[in-house]
């Protein structure tokens, strides 16, 4: 079984994307970056930039799914609403294309990467780097948080896979 | 001078959009309703219903500017969020046809309707029926949100207008 995941950490001015490979046990990255869009811009422009990026991420590798970071626990509601603008032309995306978006909360990350959900973002940077068999750790951060949540559902795919077959 | 505008009020189960002509002083409603998704529908199906139906409008009324509620005041993150990501869909909508978005609080819009920040909702809809000519009060409430929303640009646009020329 081969599943491919593209992760995804939203935010209008830096969305982090990681595409992730899971082979028999094996994780590999197959890229990561972050589309930045510039502070002075219209919003509608840069909104149509992360569209069409994240459009071109899902024809380009054909991720299984795409997993998108969920809002942070503590989050105020000028900051939730600005990232949900970004994260709705994210799923809108991945809904165009009909491919399933998942979503997981920091905690839910940090704990599939970590074993714990109060882990610390270096120790999360280095769990990428070592599950993905990386010469150097993640850079940028957004990058490295969308691996991580790329991971995260990757490593959860074998089990979810079983359940429907058992289910089927 | 002859504008017209769409107006949004944003969400993922309902958002509603009205369309209104400003021409020499008087104002028109070309058009009202809501945009309904379904609650047990996949988020990506129903952010590409807002996002296609949304684009229509544009297409079919090909408004000068598209005018959508912003976030109310002692809104909690859970619901900014949701909201955010219909708001985000809308916004590239018109994004994507170089139509230029222009946000207004729920304050702004109960000021520039009813004179006051503070207009109690049945206020609003009385005052966006008489500002639109209309036989019965404008319906259902998302509907009449969004006239009061393209009504409140409508009526900045003649002097907009003058202060565009003053500085050209």
């Amino acid at each position: 079984m081969h599943v491919i995941v593209l992760g995804i950490d939203p935010g209008v001015a830096n969305t982090g994307y990681g595409i992730v490979a899971h082979d028999r046990g094996r994780l590999v990255a197959l890229d990561g970056g972050v589309i930045e869009t510039p502070a002075g811009q219209d919003q509608g422009v840069r909104l149509t930039t992360i569209h069409a990026r994240v459009g071109e991420l899902i024809d380009d590798y054909k991720p299984d799914a795409v997993a998108i970071e969920d809002l942070y626990f503590g989050a105020n509601a000028r900051s939730a609403f600005a990232v949900g603008q970004a994260r709705g032309v994210v799923i809108l995306a991945a809904g165009q294309r009909s491919i399933r978006c998942a979503s997981y909360t920091p905690q839910q990350v940090k704990a599939a990467v970590c074993g714990s959900g109060k882990a610390a973002k270096d120790q999360v940077q280095r769990m990428v780097q070592s599950l993905l068999s990386l010469t150097e750790l993640p850079k940028p951060d957004h990058a490295a948080d969308a691996l991580a949540v790329a991971i995260c559902h990757a490593n959860g795919a074998p089990l979810r896979a079983a359940l429907d077959r058992a289910s089927a």
